[in-house]
């Protein structure tokens, strides 16, 4: 049996959208257990019973969003995260999910989980929705490491490249670099280095790419420094969310024909919506420890816990961890 | 009276939409004098004929977008863009304008026109649409610079404060640093040391922000380096890209409802699209050379042009130049 370890008190809806999570995620996959890390008497408020799918484990402590990370999982050690890391790490869990404070969580999976031997640093990935519709890609790290070296990207690059295979199905994933112009010698010395890098390895390198093709789904895998990383998935999130805030700004606010166009345009916005639907990609991976150690946006609901928690399960099943293992083993 | 050189020849709409663009703003910049380097015979096909605001100087060159920045410069003396600049330098025109090859122009502000005394790295600052409306903020570097130092984002702020300030008429202008986190000690090394000089100027420095928070219109001034400022803007400029054309195929390909709903809600969508309007923003400026060199983007059609027209008109009235000179030589 699969065991999941889920922080259940991280993120605005703690624990109750978790929960929900939980048991629509349970009926689904039969051979997953999910342990839940957390105050037994708020998790009881929602959770009706334990079976032998669902184990509740209590603790006292919640590690808060703005604690500094290293700091606060020294200190908070019985803190529903860090008891969740420490079951992973002791052999009780085989994965940990939490909605918390991202620092601290990257924290628990460095130094509580344990760095794949032969990964240098390991970097965070999320899944994205892009232009061309479901395929989505990955971009890797958005944020894990503010500084970055050549041979970092080149490691996440192979660990994303495995991932896009394994759990995401594409055949021979085209991989570029995040760079400031298309040609070979274009950016800083990080980022000429790194090209130069990816080319010699065997992975699908399609070259440079610029900020603006990062959505257009022209690479299934886009690697990035994290610091770099991090500033371009903030900007789309950002646009994202000023453009379609100011359209139903606008749709709302310009008199009742503009109402009664919305209403009529409704579902094609549905439509819209949905193919931004970010929850059905799950969470952000660390990927390069010892086991999956996944994030999900602080602001879920139910649903995009719910794809996390089946995207964890694929991990599991498909053994994506010991396939990193035996990659870098060999290097 | 001012004297503006322009390169008829750059961008996809040249020189037709440069030429049309300068008979709108001769209209209104009564006091400027328009030079336009280029094809003679094809500028002759929309200019009817020179007076004494508007000079035509024919070239036989044309630098192409894909040509290597500073060999282009070298080797094509006679393009449009290399004759408007010397024309700047040899003191018979005050500014320069092109829609032409980024790094070729950047090059000739450079290499040409050459640097500010005082000033390490000129910066390339566009001004951008925020959440908040008319207002905008400047953002510096987007890409002059694949490498920067603490130093040169110093300098880059403070010659965006006092643009911020004389160009767009803001009161104490509110300068942030792009950052991976909000706290002092967030970023890699370069960012902590900006962030700890930025705090010591006269500036209004308000700390950082991060991505998502670009668009909002927390900052008037947003100073970066130039790799992530290059990222950056393109991921924001990528997303708004393909968001705007989602809405649009969503609302013209589900059915006649969607469409009629379309109709009805035209005006405010418009209303959008107008407060997304980056034509009304004029220009990216070369902050830190001896000029006003200013890049209009390649698929501009006439309204842009004007704008920055009006906007480097602007510059040339305010002395920004002068003042910046002034600035730099004291310090």
């Amino acid at each position: 049996m699969k065991r999941i370890a889920i922080d259940a008190m991280g993120g605005e809806n703690a624990p109750q959208a978790i929960i929900e999570a939980v048991l629509r995620a349970k009926k689904e996959l039969k051979d997953t257990q999910f342990i839940l890390f957390g105050n037994e008497e708020e998790i009881k408020k929602y959770l009706k019973e334990e079976d032998s799918q669902i184990k509740l484990v209590n603790t006292t402590e919640v590690i808060a969003d703005d604690e500094e990370p290293v700091k606060a999982i020294r200190r908070k050690k019985d803190s529903s995260m860090v008891r969740a890391a420490q079951a992973v790490k002791e052999g009780q869990a085989d994965a940990i999910l939490s909605l918390g404070n991202t620092g601290a969580l990257l924290a628990c999976g460095i130094f509580i989980i344990g760095r794949i031997k032969g990964v240098n640093r390991p970097g965070l990935m999320p899944t994205m929705p892009s232009k061309k519709g479901d395929q989505g890609f990955n971009i890797i790290d958005v944020g894990a490491n503010a500084q970055s070296k050549p041979e970092y990207l080149v490691q996440w690059a192979e660990m994303a490249n495995f991932y896009a295979k394994k759990i995401r199905n594409v055949k021979n994933p085209k991989v570029a670099l995040l760079n400031n112009g298309a040609e070979y010698d274009k950016g800083d010395a990080l980022h000429q280095e790194a090209y130069k890098l990816l080319k010699e390895t065997d992975l699908n390198f399609i070259g440079n790419i610029e900020g603006n093709e990062i959505m257009t789904g022209k690479a299934d895998v886009i690697v990035t420094d994290g610091f770099t990383g991090n500033a371009a998935l903030k900007s789309i999130e950002g646009t994202a969310s000023v453009i379609l805030g100011m359209l139903k700004d606008a749709l709302l606010n310009n008199g009742t024909k503009a109402k009664l166009g919305a209403l009529l345009a409704k579902p094609a916005l549905k439509a819209l919506k949905s193919r931004f639907d970010t929850a059905r990609y799950g969470g952000a991976v660390l990927l390069g420890v010892n086991a999956p150690v996944v994030k999900t946006h602080g602001r879920s609901d139910q649903r995009p816990i719910y794809y996390t928690l089946v995207q964890i399960d694929k991990m599991l099943d498909q053994n994506l961890i010991d396939l990193l293992k035996k990659q870098f083993s060999q290097e």
